[in-house]
């Protein structure tokens, strides 16, 4: 107990966002409460609008404030191609990293038995759907390149193959501006398999 | 543009909390909204509470709830030691890290002339009437070892002499664990200067 009980309340509800622990939280609430209170009103009002409007799009899975998202609903994108991504977070990575214009569709995680995560639980009914109706000519398998990742991509991979739709992945390799030195064995050796041919322009 | 409208306005918004940059902002609105929603509304209420309750002592300035905070109206607390700091969260960290029990005073900053900050903005004509009444024994200056807190604690210190109160200070020297090597030259000349006798009991 300090000076001031909601002072101390704030403290404590602010230790349920990631990363900030009892001392950042202190910080944080003297910040919001001293030189931020406008700023705080309009976050307090943000979460809870965003509680209150955030549900799942019926078509991508993804997070949405409508019955179909704003990606799903954009006729700019090209809905031939289709993204499966694990989690919203790869979204947004996507759409601010890539030029990728096609539609996404969002496992929200990756199969795991021992979880109980399956087919079910990942939405691939909705998928298996999508690819039956023949818009996609292209399904873009981009869950992570991890074990789970890449068991899951392997059950991608047969739905595609059972609605005779062609499967891509994202490549693997040397990641831009990496050391060889510090690569991990699997990705050095993979991309000494596959290499590639290098020609210098003149 | 996102997904989701009220998605990217929490991004938005999430950024007013110090040290929370765009790509934070990001993992903790998904965070909030995909795994911890109860918190995340349980935190805009601890917001809106407190900014509405949060006022300033009338006795030491610091944060409250009421007129008087939990410090100055706890009758347990020494009320002839008063300690005078620059802000709330030096009374957090005093009061999480020493066994102080007297009162404080918060001057919600340092004197600052340029600035504008003088002995009326710090509430200097509240702590002259505070220690004319007599009930103060001991003004212990806790104001920040930099040259602005150094320059406080002078000011603060003829006011005491004025009313012929004790001044103390936090003693100077070598912070525990720190290695002399690191330490900056002020620090190091006063601790050698101030050395004190060392005896070890047998």
């Amino acid at each position: 107990m300090s000076f001031s009980q909601s002072f101390d309340e704030l403290v404590s509800a602010l230790t349920c966002l990631p990363g900030v622990g009892a001392k950042s939280a202190q910080r944080i609430a003297l910040e919001l409460l001293l030189k931020r209170q406008e700023q705080a009103k309009i976050l307090a009002r943000a979460i809870d609008c965003a509680i209150e409007n955030v549900r799942r799009c019926a078509q991508c899975r993804n997070l949405s404030d409508s019955e179909i998202c704003l990606i799903c609903s954009n006729s700019k994108r090209n809905r031939e191609h289709l993204c499966v991504v694990e989690n919203p977070a790869d979204v947004l990575a996507i759409e601010q990293n890539t030029d990728y214009q096609g539609l996404y569709f969002v496992l929200m995680g990756h199969i795991a038995p021992l979880d109980g995560v399956g087919a079910q639980e990942l939405g691939l009914d909705i998928l298996d759907k999508r690819l039956a109706s023949g818009e996609i000519t292209e399904l873009l398998i981009a869950t992570n390149s991890t074990l789970e990742g890449e068991a899951t991509a392997y059950f991608l991979g047969e739905l595609a193959q059972k609605h005779a739709v062609a499967a891509t992945r994202p490549a693997n390799g040397v990641p831009m501006g990496g050391e060889l030195s510090y690569l991990d064995r699997n990705t050095l050796s993979f991309a000494f398999r596959s290499r590639q041919n290098f020609s210098v322009n003149n």
